[in-house]
């Protein structure tokens, strides 16, 4: 297969948008992406979006994107694997332009959950779980996690606190990005003495929902444009896994096999190992999730995420910095366009357009994005250069 | 790319199915397609499904799906452009085998219809309309296709009576299929003096839902078993194409360009004409549907859709039979699963296994998939030996 590079970023900021459709928010970031790569037309378009058919009315938001875009007539697909939903469209553009099939594509993924009624969104929200076997017991998705964050903290002996660094790291940098739903930082006591949702996530442990669309420009990689301003941002790496949908029925709940694996295929691809990974964008839903993904992707030794980021090591200074651009915790969790923010923010920062949280000499980044409570596992790895 | 196969198929009898959530009934689509094609695993899954997480509380398929049927840890998505979603789902696990991305995958159509409110399932089914401008408008997809009917009377100068045999031909051929859902024919006077819905369209024109799967397995075709009991079925091309959301932002409402881009796509792709097609399996939702679809892929001249019906050209033994084993308005039309059952008719025409309603020296067949009232079209042609 042909090697395909992202020429075109865009994306909305993150945040209530009480006055936008879900035609008018992909609009605005797929328009971006174009302009961005200097097209007026892609072959295709892909859209990652969960709620839209309960929440928001509208399903078949290929057709319904497509032509709103001007580029009516096109191939244009709607994918779903919950919170990865943005993700799997990339990943579906991705071979669509390596197999020669299309010659170029454009990936968005969407979601608009603030003006629906909680309740509506929490039920569709749930939907991303077994709906037999967990949902209809009385599982959320936060109490999911709960029970996951509290056996870890019981099996290697940390406490609530020392979590505090996913959280606090995510807000300090989503300072710096203009689309980040939350833009202050937090301290070590608005951590701690946050509003408990369920024992023991609170507040800051939790990634807020938002609206937001963000959409990238794929083409093949001798198509892009050479001697701009910034390198050529080649997609290295493309990896997918699912496990068990419900979590009582994993072996070892404790481990994101999905991740592990999608993370190992990726790193085959590229030839590439953690050490050569410059940048991650993780899928911080909540704090112990960003933990997990880290072990399965090998950056922390089982049970050491805690560790990794007291170390410091997960800023954008360090190692392995995470969360560059605030992640899902503090630039916001608008569910099926996650994945493809976590892909514009690599791109950001592979040309290096990061400021006061660019990390130096990025030149490798990978995203992982993560449906369900890890049952649906897509990473990606962008190279410059 | 290299060539593709369809190795197994499986399928469940569509009906109401009270018992069976959506994991079971995909289930026994995959489970049946995997043996026909002699595997017990697939590299991915891809899942068609359009109501799922209004009307089953589940989203998230891919996943879902995987893990029951032994594929845990496999790559897994859904797709959905509504009425299309099989036929998207089938196109996209084309795509990942036909480039190497994956050595082989399955791809199954599901839905479950019969045990929600019928209220609810109206709803859901809006979702493929324009929220903004059509359903919000108090436009259903039984009142669009009404319009579109009436105005096609209109304009070519045809009573209703006229579309019977696109009725008649689906229940008459339904009869001999033991998945469809009604299998009873029905006569000229069933036909006019059914109940009206939405006038003109009346019971007999429209398709009714069901709860049903239907999956196919996917190999290049060069892995495809030889001397077997039948040739190997290839997948000649494969093409998609949308059309405005809206149908009154067509220029032309009463033609079909997305299914003539879709089929003129892959009539390019496999060096054929209509002429060289011995099967079509139609998305005859309504009547309409089936003639404007006839009359786009290049069967019928404009405005004479009608005509080759009353002709017999659609039976079996006619130039072009279409609904060979019932259609949409016989065999059901389980939203999701739909464009499975048109691919897994078209295999089983090609094998050779259709009996009473068996296309004599059937080599070529196509199926083309309708999401919407036109707007995401997807058009297949498969071919045997």
């Amino acid at each position: 297969m042909r090697e395909v590079a992202v020429i075109g970023i865009g994306q909305t900021p993150v945040r209530e948008e009480w006055e936008k459709s879900l035609r008018l928010l992909a609009g605005e970031a797929v328009l971006q992406a174009l302009a961005d790569g200097g097209r007026r037309r892609a072959d295709g378009i892909f859209v990652g979006n969960m709620v839209g058919g309960a929440a928001n009315n509208q399903q078949h938001l290929g057709a319904y994107i497509a032509d709103w875009v001007g580029l009516r007539y096109s191939e244009a697909v709607h994918l779903e694997t919950a919170c990865s939903s943005g993700s799997a469209a990339f990943r579906a553009a991705l071979i669509a332009v390596a197999s020669g099939e299309l010659d170029s594509a454009v990936t968005v993924g969407v979601e608009k959950m603030t003006d629906s009624p909680g309740s509506e969104i929490t039920t569709a929200l749930a939907t991303a779980a077994d709906a037999d076997w967990e949902t209809d017991q009385g599982l959320s998705f936060v109490v999911l996690n709960a029970l996951l964050m509290k056996r870890y903290m019981h099996e290697h002996g940390w406490k609530h606190e020392h979590f505090a660094p996913f959280s606090m790291n995510a807000h300090a940098n989503g300072v710096y990005n203009p689309n980040a739903r939350f833009r202050k930082p937090i301290s070590m006591e608005t951590y701690t003495k946050s509003a408990l949702i369920a024992d023991p996530i609170n507040l800051m442990d939790a990634s807020p929902m938002g609206d937001g669309a963000a959409a990238a420009l794929l083409v093949p990689a001798d198509q892009a444009p050479k001697n701009g301003n910034y390198p050529i941002i080649r997609v290295a790496a493309s990896g997918a896994a699912t496990d068990a949908l419900a979590v009582h029925d994993r072996p070892d709940p404790l481990w994101l096999s999905a991740a592990e694996k999608s993370a190992q295929q990726a790193y085959q691809q590229a030839s590439l190992t953690p050490k050569d990974i410059d940048l991650f964008e993780v899928h911080d839903a909540f704090s112990i999730m960003a933990c997990l993904s880290l072990e399965a992707t090998g950056f922390a030794e089982r049970g050491q995420g805690p560790r990794l980021a007291m170390d410091d090591e997960i800023r954008p200074t360090g190692r392995i910095p995470i969360a560059t651009r605030g992640g899902l915790k503090a630039r916001g969790h608008p569910i099926g366009a996650t994945g493809m923010y976590q892909i514009v923010e690599v791109v950001q920062q592979l040309r290096g357009e990061c400021g006061e949280t660019q990390v130096e000499n990025a030149r490798i980044g990978m995203a992982q994005n993560i449906g369900g409570s890890g049952s649906n596992i897509i990473t990606h790895i962008l190279k410059a250069g």
